[in-house]
């Protein structure tokens, strides 16, 4: 494989993922490090040259003039571990893991990972008035999500077949820390077992 | 390909995408309508045997008690697709198709969708102070969704290398029905030359 560059802010989680899914693999990983608080990835040479929709993380792939650029979390996790251990041999298997990518991006990140990126990172105190209407919306949809993983793992170990996929790292990654965003983990037994297993996978990384 | 059974609502791009998909590959697909306006979707044999998560669309793959359920838009395009000349042969392209089909559903879907949705379906008088309070935000995050889209297709004719792929599909589904959520389709002059390319690939079928 080509040499590997991610772009990231270690704080986030959709970066940790890429991490994660590398040392799992144990794909070497060079780190750039943007400070997305300080909008390090809206200024004009990251908009021209890394992503022009102005977020990380964004997987390098190559140096020089022949490096090329690949943002959203998943598909950089995916681009990692494709044809590896962590994306299931079936048909079915594969695209049900991308499945609980999809909901991951759909329906967990933009409530679990947003509220933790407000609570911890912005402050209350600094929330615009429609970022404070939104808190418990927010907390309603990513409730769901987590009881949804919750029911869903209640009678299996993985998100999908009888091993460890993307699907798990990709739900890992923001789960794992969203009581910073004021969720209850010890709401969520199935949920708690599941963290343990992912957290003892050999080459695990702590975020 | 054991038989295809798509849970759909006709009125939703999401469910739009996987019949295109299939007409585009000749796949024969049955169809079980339900009404999301009429919460077909939340009621208790629908939540235990289709999706607990309560949503359309699931593709569901075979009958009978081997039947198997996969919800998520994307991914049942994927497992459609798979192998097929809708997905690149390339890596790198094929995680690049990814990359579009994950902004798909976090940047453009819940923006440009849910304006569609609310003004077309659900009629700006009956929204409710929170979702009115939405709008703006969401346009904004629609029109940036499109400016990307058309910065991207200014100059190539596909969103991944040379051909149309499930990239194209996945955004095609709403952004050719945007006006209906008062977008102006004539500010990304790119975009409109793409929806027509897309129209005239063989086998394709209407929403």
């Amino acid at each position: 494989m080509d040499e590997l560059v991610l772009h990231e802010d270690p704080r986030s989680g959709n970066c940790y993922k890429i991490r994660l899914t590398a040392a799992l693999l144990g794909l070497p990983l060079e780190r750039v490090e943007y400070d997305i608080m300080n909008g390090d990835t809206r200024r004009p040479e990251f908009l021209r040259d890394v992503n022009a929709n102005g977020r990380i993380p964004v997987l390098q792939i190559g140096t020089g003039d022949r490096r090329r650029f690949l943002p959203e979390s998943n598909a950089a996790c995916w681009y990692l571990a494709e044809g590896s251990r962590l994306v299931p041999d079936s048909r079915f298997d594969r695209a049900d893991m991308l499945r609980w990518m999809f909901f991951e991006q759909y329906n967990h990140e933009p409530n679990v990972a947003t509220l933790r990126f407000w609570l911890q990172f912005v402050g209350e105190s600094r929330l615009s008035e429609y970022q404070r209407s939104q808190i418990m919306p927010k907390r309603a949809g990513g409730e769901a999500a987590l009881a949804l993983m919750d029911e869903h793992l209640a009678t299996r170990d993985w998100f999908v077949g009888s091993d460890p996929t993307l699907a798990d790292i990709a739900l890992y990654a923001y789960t794992h820390v969203c009581e910073a965003g004021g969720f209850r983990l010890r709401d969520y037994a199935a949920v708690c077992g599941w963290l343990d297993r992912v957290a003892a996978l050999p080459g695990y990384v702590e975020m």
